[in-house]
């Protein structure tokens, strides 16, 4: 299942026509943080598309509304930080839509709003930010037009027959993360470089889509390489 | 050149919204035929693309706003048609985008009306009609999205705002590998694991594509452990 994230939306219009396209491409589920009023206008643009509107999950906050997820991609129309900001390396949209046929869990495609995206908070908490190849000249698109090319490009070639791929859950990638930190903290890691490598094997991670095999492997040779450090301190 | 040929569309806020989702992907050249008058509503939805808006090309007829072209796609969300009717025989727009790449010519992409589209005539006078696969259950979409999805597909791949990504060279990854291996042994990992976990790394760290900047951060976060280890050793 993919869930449609719109963090904070401004404009009710928007939001409807999000519900349209959402409809136009056979994708039902909706949550918006923080929306607005949804009046006249936003049923008028969604179209026929008033029952998703209507079924949308209304959060308070990006937590609740990415609670549960396999995994979380965010979306970014501003690259030019991710060389100085590891948590904002992104992963272009055709790649995501690639990687995404072969996962069986709930994945999240949060927008954020209209004039300043998602904020860095946000971005931390998801797996990956996806990104959308424009003009250098103007990279800022309308709301709906960005949602409705990720759309089109998740359900592009959608093939049923791909045997899915199980996902780490969000507990193991929390552990996952956790232990990461904790082996940096046992080598005496600078501390200074500590949050950015910690974004960074997130976002290494989180690009390479994880699977739960891979994650287990991974989380036991973190587990030997602190033992073996331990035992050595004794 | 691409020409995006809007006909005899109603609403001037989707005409607007054109301009700006043009402009994000870099096309210029937009042509009307008989268009509403455009007003507040249109500039303000083409946000910083007004000089598309003011440059646009008014046409009186189909026939006019398609003279010198090389090529001629109209677009339609109809494809039931296209069994009864050959004129609307449809290409997909992947394949679509995929052979107008290697065209010199002018290129024309008409957009019909939001109610009903292109007519037949107009269908006829197209040297092909191009179709976004959509849901069976909705397929009409908003005539902006249509157009942001259609551009945003004849733009992929043109490397638009993408400064690449500086990525690891073969050289970088294999010492990577080299390295990753020789921390396996150091930890006294078992040695049937050792195959397939390394195998896992490659995979995982390909799938990631990793970057320069992360290879140098995740070998430097290696040697270090290695480094400790060897410490502890003494």
């Amino acid at each position: 299942m993919i869930k449609v994230i719109l963090v904070e939306p401004k404009n009710q219009g928007n939001i409807g026509a999000i519900a349209r396209v959402m409809d136009n491409f056979g994708f039902k589920s909706l949550a918006i943080v923080n929306p607005p009023e949804l009046g006249e206008e936003a049923f008028k643009r969604a179209v026929h598309a008033r029952d998703i509107l209507e079924k949308a999950e209304i959060c308070g906050s990006f937590e609740d509304a990415i609670r549960g997820l396999s995994y979380v991609a965010g979306t970014s129309s501003d690259i030019s930080e991710s060389k100085k900001n590891p948590a904002r390396n992104f992963m272009v949209l055709k790649e995501f839509a690639e990687k995404v046929k072969g996962f069986s869990g709930d994945v999240g495609i949060a927008f954020g709003r209209e004039d300043f995206g998602l904020i860095n908070k946000e971005v931390a908490l998801c797996d990956s930010v996806i990104y959308i190849p424009t003009s250098k000249d103007y990279p800022s698109m309308n709301l709906s037009h960005a949602c409705a090319i990720v759309l089109y490009e998740l359900s592009a070639g959608c093939d049923l027959n791909i045997e899915a791929r199980e996902r780490a859950s969000d507990f193991e990638r929390e552990k996952f993360y956790e232990t990461f930190a904790a082996l940096l903290d046992l080598i005496d890691y600078k501390e200074h470089k500590k949050k950015k490598t910690e974004a960074m094997f997130k976002r290494l991670t989180g690009r390479a889509m994880l699977t739960k095999w891979e994650f287990y492997t991974f989380m036991g040779l973190m587990k030997d390489i602190e033992k073996k450090l331990d035992e050595k301190n004794k």
